[in-house]
C-alpha cells in the first residue's frame, strides 16, 4: 500500500515537473483576443465546454426599449467591451462570440463604503456600484481572470469548474465591512420585462440559493443557483425595484432588511462581510438548469473542500489536457493565435446537465440522462456545422458523441420534430437559416462516431420536412424557396440543398437507397436559384421570375443573409463541379474566385453593416460572415489549385491576430476559431458529411494530433514561414501524395503528412479528376 | 386459475348488487350546497383529496385592477356563483370554501359556430364564448357534474381522478365542426400580470401538453398539464393578447394558425373537431406540479384505456368507500347535510405529487417521495387545525399521516424553518395568523399517528421562533404581542398562547421536560392581553397601555381578526378554567356565554363585513368565523353544561342546510363541514393536542365509525329528533358515562356511546372537577 502511494506521489511530482519544465500550452491562450470590437468574446474564466463562463461585464445596453431595438446592444453580446472604462460586475453565463445574445446571469460585484444598489453609468460611476479599472491591472488566462477594481481597491479573481464560478475578492487592508452586490436585474440583451421572476433564499449564514427565469433569446431560461461564501454573512438586504400589483400576505414582512426570502422581477441584494481578519472572501456560485438542490449538489460535488487556488489549478490542468490534443511547432505569435483559437473551440457547446444526470429538455421536462450521457446546449448550428463540429469529430470525438446525442434528444423533445436550429439553455430560438444539424449528425456518422444511425436518419428526415419552417413546404413544392415565402429565399434554398445532400449521404449508412435518391434530388435544388444569364444565384418568385432590380453586391433585401449574391453564389459545397458549370466553366470560375478576393467593394456596401468593417474585407470576401469560410478552398476543384494557398495565409495572418481586436468578426461559438485551427493544419472540411478534408496550406512548422484512438498524426511543413506559403509537394507517410484532399480515415490511422513549402507556387501541381475532391456532379476529364 | 376468476367475478357482482340494492351514500352528497352566497364551494367533480377539482366557472372578477382590490372578486373564490346566468367554462383547480383565493387553471369550453376567443360578459354572452345555462339542466354528484350549455346545446359532463379531469361533451346532432376553447388567461383572483407565462404544445393530433406559471396567492404556481382528446384535432389556432416586447426569431412563424408551439402571457387557443359521427368528445386533462411528462404520465396511469363512464364509476366508488367510514341513521335531510359535509372534509388538503413520486417542494426543488409517501398541499391551517385535521386523525388516519409528514417536509424545505401557515401549491402565502401547524402535528401525535416525534418537536420549536413573523420576537420579549407590532395583536397573542400549549404537550411525548416547561409558560401569555377591568381580551401597547377607545363588538381595528373581542375573548381552548377566572368566575362566565348567543348585535357591526350576514348570526355569535367554533362547547367546563345542547342543535340546523345557500360562511377547506360532522356525532375537539373530545349533543339516531384499525365505534341516540336535543344520560359500552368528554382512546378501541335524549335538559347532569375536561389551570372543587 505504502509503495503504491509513493509511486503515485512520484507520478504527480513528475507530471508537475514536466509541466513547469516546459512552457504550458495554456500560457499561449489569450482570452483578451476579440474582446475589442467585433469578436464578441469574453475574457473571463470557464472550464472546457462548461456551463459557467464567469466574466466581467462592462456595460448593459438593453436589446430593446419598449420594443424598439437598440443597435448598441450588439457590442455587448459577451457583456464586455475592451474600451469601456468601468466594470459593472461579474456574471456567470456568457456566449462565446455570438451575433445575437442573452444570458449574463447572476451578477456579483464587491464594493466598499455605503451600500449602493444602482448599477450606475460609466459616465459617472460614483453613482453606481460599478468600478473603474485599468487594463494594466487586468490579467486573463484560460480558466483564470483577475482585475483590480480601482474604485474599491478590491482585487477580483475568477476561476471556474464546469458548473461553478469561483470568486476571490481581496479587499484593501483596513476594510471593516465589505459588501457583495448580487444583482438579478443585470442581463445581456436585457429589456424591461425580460426577468419573469427572480428569487433569493438565505439558507444559512454561508449559503444562498435562488433562481432567475428570463424571457429572452432563450425564450424561457431557468437559471437556478447556489452560493457558498467563505465568511459568514453579517447583514444583508435587498431592493425590488418593481411595483408588483399583488403581494398578498407577504406584506407582513419587510423584505428589504435581513429577510431570508427575497423575491421580485427587479431584485438587487447586498451581503455584508467582516474583513478585519484581512482574509479575502471566496465565493462559489454553482448553476443548475433544474432546481436549487441541483445547483447545491453541483457546487458540493465540484468544489467542496477545495480552495480558490486548488480549483484554479484544477481547471487549468483540464485546459492543459484538452489543448494538448494538438502540439504545435511554430513561432510564438502563431502559437498564441493558434492556442487561443483552439481554446475558443472548446467553450461552446456547453454542458447543460447537473452532476446527478438531470437536465431540462427543450420540452422543459426534467430528464434524467442515463449511462453516463451528458446533455449539451448552445448550438449555434448555422455557424458551427461548418468547421467547429467537424473539428470536434476529429480531435474531441467523445465530446462530439455526447453533443450529437444531445441534438438527437433535442429532436425527440421538439414538438416540431426538428433537430436544433439555434438551441440555447433548453430553448430553440430559431436564429438564422437552414437545418444544418442534419450536417452535424451526418458528419459525425461519416467520421465514425458511434451514433444511432436509424434515429439519426429519422431525425434528419423529420427536420427537413417541417413544412411551416422558413419555406420548407414551398421548397418541396417548387424545388426552391420562392421569394414570396422568404426574404432570404436564395440563401435558404442553397443551404437546404446542401443539407439535403448530407441526408442523402447519411441514408447510405443505413442502406436506405430510396431516401438517398430522394434527397439527392433535393440536393440539386440550388440550381433552381441560379440565373443562367449572369451565372449567379438570384432569388425568384413562385412564377419563376427572378428578382429585379437586383444588386449582386448588396447584402440587404436581395434574397440573401450575411452575404451578397457574389459571395453566396459560391455556397454549393456538395457540388462544386455543378457550381463551376453554373458559373460558366473552370476558367470563368477561377476568374470569379480571383475577382472575389481582389475586387473593390464600394464602402456603401459595408458601412452600415454591424458585422463587417474594412479590416475584415479582402476585396469582396468577408471572412467575418460564415458563408465565405469554405470559398478559398474551392480552388482545389479548379485547374489552379495553388491559388488558394496565399489567400489562406493572407486570411490567417490578417483576420486572426494576438490582439484585443484580433478577430475580424464574431467568433460565433468557435466557428471562426475552428476555421483557423483547421486551416493552420493545412486542410479544411469544405463539405461536412463527406470524409474529405480539402488541402490548403499549413501555417506551422508542425502540428501533431494526439488522437483519441491513441494514434498520432503529424502535419509537418518545416520550411513554412511568412514567405514559404506555397506547396511544392506533399508526402503522406513518406510517399508522394497527389490528391487535393486527405480523408478522415487517413488521419485517424496516424502517420505523417509532410508539406514541402516554397515562396513560389508549384503551378504544375494540378489534379486529375480522380485526385480532385468529391462533388455530386462528377468531374469530366 | 379459472376458479379464482369466477370467485373474483362473483365478488364484483355481489358488491355491485350490494351498492344498487341500497341507496348509495354518495347519493346523499349535494355538491351544490354552498354554491350560492357565502359557502365558496364549487359544484364540480373531484376525487377524494385529489389535485384536480374540475368545475364550472361563472364569472371572472379580477382580484385587483392596477393594484386596487376589487371586492366583488371575493364572491368568486371557487369560481362559481349560483345566481350567475352564464358559464365561462370548466377549469381544473378550485379551492373548497376559502375566503381568499387563486387557481382556476386550464379552462376549457365547448362551442359551436364561429370561433370566439373572447370570454365575453354575462350582460351579453353572445359577445363571448361563454354560454347561458339553466339550473334545471344542471346536476351535481360526488365525482360528477353535468350541465346543458344553452347557447350551444352542448351537454357538458365532468368527472375526475386524483390528478386528471375528464370531460365529455355531447354536441347537438347535425354539428359539423365543434370547437374546444382552451383559455390560459382565465383565473380565479386573476389580475393583469398574474400569468407570468403559458405554453401549449400540440404533440400529436390527439395530445396537447403545456404549462402555466402564475404569480398569485400561490406566489409562483407551476401548473403543467397534458390533454388527450378522444377525436383527432382537425384544425387549431390561438391568440396571444399581449404585445410582447421581444419575440426574437419566432417572428418566422405564424403562431395563430396550426402552429404546434403556442406561447405567451395571454394565450387563448381553440381546437376544432369533427362531429358528423354524432359521437361525443371526451377530453382527459392531467395536471402535474413538476413537468409535462409528469402530467402525461399521470394521465396514462390514471385513465389509459378507460372511458368517461368507467372513470366516473371509479371515482364514485372511491367516494362511496371514503364516505363509508361513517354510517349514519337519521332522517333524509340530516343525512344529506351530513354526507355533504363529510364529502367536503375530503377535498382539501390535496395531493401535490405525480404518480411517480416527484413533487415541487416549497423550496421549488423537485423532490422524490420515498417509501410510498404522498405529498399534499392546500393547508388552510388557521381554519383546519380546529376540526378538519382532528377529524382526519380520527377517521382518515392514513391520509393524516401523509398530510402531517407533508407539513414536516414543508418545514424542512422552508428557508424560514417554519411549518405551513397557509401553504398552497408549493408556496407559503402566510395568510391569517398563528402557527397552528404545531397544533396539527401535536394533535396527530396525541392521537397516536405514527410521526417522527423528534422531527415534529424540532419543527414546532422552530416555527414558534421565527422572530420576524407577525410579532413573534416581541411576543417572546413582552409576553404578548404589543399593538405596536401588529394590528391584530390580541388575536395573535391568544393564538400563539394556545399553539405554545400544544408544543408543551408534544414535548411530553419526547421526554423534553425543559421544553414543556418553557412552552407551558408561554401558554399562559393570553392572560397578558386580558383587561381585568372588563374581563375581555383587549390589545395593549408595549408600554402596557390598553387600546382606547375600544369597541368590544367591532371586528375592525380593535386588535382582532375575523371576530370581535366579545367572541375572541373565549379563545383560550387550552385553559378554559383560567379563562373563567379572567372573566370573573363560573356564574359570570355562563352569563357571558348566554349573552353571546342571545344579545342584539347592531347591524353596523356586520353590514359591511363580507364574511357575515344575518343568517350566520346567533346574537353576537358568528359561526362563519372560525374563532367561534369551539365556543358553544365551553359550557362543559361550567356548572350548566346542558346549555350547550340546544345551542349546538340550533347551529347545526340553522347554519347548515341542504340548499344552495345552505352554508352560513365559507367552508374554509372543510373546517365548517368538519365542525358539523363532529357535532353531529355528539362531540368536538375543543382543544386539539389533547386526547379529549368534548361532549355536545348528537344529531342523528346513530352514527357508526368504521375505524381504520378494524374496530367499530357506534354513537347512538335513538330518541334524537328536532325536539329531543337534550341529554338525559350517557352510556359507554352499556355503563353509565359521567364525564364531560370522551377520549380518543375510548373511541379507537371500539364500542358504543349511547345518548338518552329528551326534550328537556337534565340540569342535574353536572360534572365534578375530575369529570370536567382538561384545562391548563386545574378546576378547583
Amino acid at each position: 500500500m505504502r509503495k503504491k502511494i509513493i509511486v503515485f506521489l512520484y507520478t504527480i511530482i513528475l507530471s508537475v515537473c514536466t509541466v513547469t519544465a516546459q512552457q504550458r500550452l495554456i500560457d499561449y491562450v489569450n482570452p483578451m483576443v476579440g474582446t475589442k470590437s467585433m469578436g464578441h468574446t469574453f475574457p473571463g474564466a470557464c472550464s472546457p465546454f462548461g456551463l459557467v463562463q464567469l466574466s466581467p461585464d462592462t456595460e448593459m445596453i438593453p436589446h430593446n426599449i419598449d420594443g424598439k431595438y437598440q443597435p448598441d446592444a450588439y457590442k455587448y453580446c459577451a457583456g464586455y467591451q475592451y474600451d469601456d472604462p468601468t466594470i459593472i460586475g461579474f456574471s456567470h453565463t456568457h456566449l462565446n462570440g455570438t451575433g445575437h445574445s442573452d444570458l449574463g446571469d447572476i451578477l456579483i460585484m464587491p464594493t466598499t463604503g455605503d451600500v449602493n444598489l444602482d448599477m450606475g453609468s460609466s459616465d459617472d460611476s460614483s453613482k453606481g456600484y460599478r468600478s473603474h479599472y485599468s487594463h494594466q491591472n487586468e490579467h486573463a488566462e484560460a480558466g483564470y481572470y483577475s482585475v483590480l477594481l480601482d474604485d474599491y481597491q478590491v482585487n477580483a479573481e475568477l476561476t471556474a469548474t464546469e458548473r461553478t464560478g469561483v470568486h476571490r475578492y481581496t479587499f484593501p487592508k483596513g476594510t471593516d465591512t465589505g459588501h457583495i452586490i448580487l444583482d438579478l436585474t443585470y442581463g445581456i440583451y436585457n429589456y424591461d420585462g425580460k426577468v419573469l421572476m427572480s428569487n433569493l433564499r438565505v439558507e444559512d449564514e454561508y449559503t444562498l440559493t435562488g433562481y432567475r427565469i428570463t424571457r429572452g433569446w432563450s425564450r424561457m431560461n431557468y437559471t437556478y443557483f447556489a452560493v457558498k461564501f467563505s465568511k459568514p454573512i453579517k447583514n444583508y438586504g435587498c431592493r425590488n425595484a418593481e411595483k408588483p400589483k399583488y403581494v398578498g400576505w407577504w406584506r407582513k414582512f419587510k423584505m428589504e432588511d435581513n429577510f431570508p426570502e427575497m423575491f421580485g422581477q427587479k431584485l438587487t441584494a447586498f451581503f455584508d462581510f467582516d474583513f478585519t481578519d484581512n482574509k479575502p472572501l471566496e465565493i462559489k456560485v454553482a448553476l443548475s438548469p433544474v432546481d436549487c438542490s441541483g445547483a447545491l449538489n453541483n457546487l458540493e460535488t465540484e468544489t467542496a473542500g477545495r480552495s480558490f487556488d486548488e480549483i484554479k489549478a484544477g481547471v487549468q490542468s483540464k485546459w492543459e489536457k484538452e489543448l494538448g490534443v494538438l502540439k504545435v511547432d511554430a513561432d510564438d505569435n502563431r502559437k498564441r493565435i493558434f492556442y487561443t483559437a483552439l481554446y475558443r473551440t472548446m467553450i461552446n457547446p456547453s454542458v447543460y446537465q447537473d452532476v446527478d444526470g438531470r437536465y431540462r429538455g427543450v420540452d422543459h421536462n426534467i430528464h434524467q440522462s442515463e449511462d453516463g450521457a451528458t446533455n449539451y446546449t448552445v448550438f449555434s448550428v448555422w455557424d458551427t456545422y461548418r468547421a467547429e463540429h467537424p473539428l470536434l469529430n476529429l480531435i474531441k470525438r467523445s465530446y462530439s458523441k455526447q453533443i450529437v446525442n444531445s441534438m438527437l434528444n433535442h429532436y425527440k423533445q421538439s414538438v416540431h420534430g426538428a433537430l436544433p436550429i439555434w438551441s440555447l439553455m433548453g430553448n430553440e430560438n430559431w436564429c438564422m437559416i437552414g437545418y444544418h444539424s442534419v450536417s452535424v449528425v451526418s458528419d459525425a456518422i461519416a467520421k465514425g462516431i458511434d451514433i444511432d444511425k436509424d434515429l439519426a436518419l429519422k431525425a434528419c428526415i423529420s427536420s427537413s420536412n417541417v413544412d411551416y419552417y422558413d419555406g420548407i413546404g414551398a421548397y418541396k413544392k417548387y424545388g426552391y424557396v420562392p421569394s414570396d415565402f422568404s426574404g432570404v429565399s436564395a440563401s435558404v434554398t442553397m443551404e437546404y440543398s446542401y443539407d439535403d445532400w448530407t441526408i442523402a449521404e447519411l441514408a447510405k449508412y443505413t442502406g436506405k437507397q430510396d431516401v438517398t435518391d430522394q434527397y439527392t434530388k433535393r440536393a440539386h435544388s440550388y440550381r433552381n436559384v441560379f440565373d443562367p444569364s449572369i451565372g449567379f444565384a438570384r432569388p425568384k418568385d413562385k412564377e419563376g421570375v427572378f428578382q429585379s432590380p437586383f444588386d449582386l453586391l448588396d447584402t440587404h433585401n436581395q434574397g440573401f443573409i450575411e452575404g451578397n449574391s457574389w459571395n453566396y453564389s459560391f455556397y454549393v459545397p456538395h457540388d462544386v463541379n455543378g457550381l463551376i458549370n453554373e458559373m460558366g466553366g473552370d476558367k470563368r470560375f477561377v476568374q470569379r474566385l480571383d475577382s472575389l478576393f481582389t475586387m473593390h467593394l464600394p464602402e456603401k456596401y459595408y458601412k452600415d453593416n454591424e458585422d463587417i468593417n474594412e479590416e475584415g474585407l479582402m476585396g469582396n470576401y468577408v471572412h467575418g460572415n460564415e458563408p465565405s469560410h469554405h470559398v478559398a478552398y474551392l480552388y482545389a476543384w479548379t485547374s489552379q489549385p495553388w491559388k488558394a494557398q496565399s489567400r489562406l495565409h493572407e486570411i490567417m495572418n490578417k483576420m486572426y491576430r494576438n490582439k484585443v481586436d484580433g478577430l475580424c468578426g464574431n467568433d460565433d461559438c468557435g466557428q471562426m476559431s475552428a476555421w483557423y485551427v483547421f486551416s493552420s493544419m493545412g486542410f479544411y472540411p469544405v463539405c461536412p458529411g463527406s470524409d474529405q478534408y480539402i488541402l490548403g496550406s499549413p501555417n506551422a512548422k508542425s502540428i501533431t494530433l494526439n488522437l483519441e484512438n491513441g494514434n498520432i498524426f503529424k502535419i509537418s511543413a518545416p520550411k513554412m514561414d511568412d514567405k514559404n506559403v506555397y506547396i511544392q509537394s506533399v508526402w503522406l507517410d513518406g510517399k508522394p501524395y497527389n490528391k487535393a484532399y486527405i480523408t478522415h480515415a487517413d488521419i485517424m490511422k496516424g502517420g505523417e503528412l509532410r508539406f514541402e513549402m516554397s515562396s513560389k507556387p508549384n503551378k504544375k501541381r494540378v489534379f486529375s479528376a480522380a485526385e480532385k475532391p468529391y462533388s455530386l456532379t462528377p468531374t469530366l476529364q
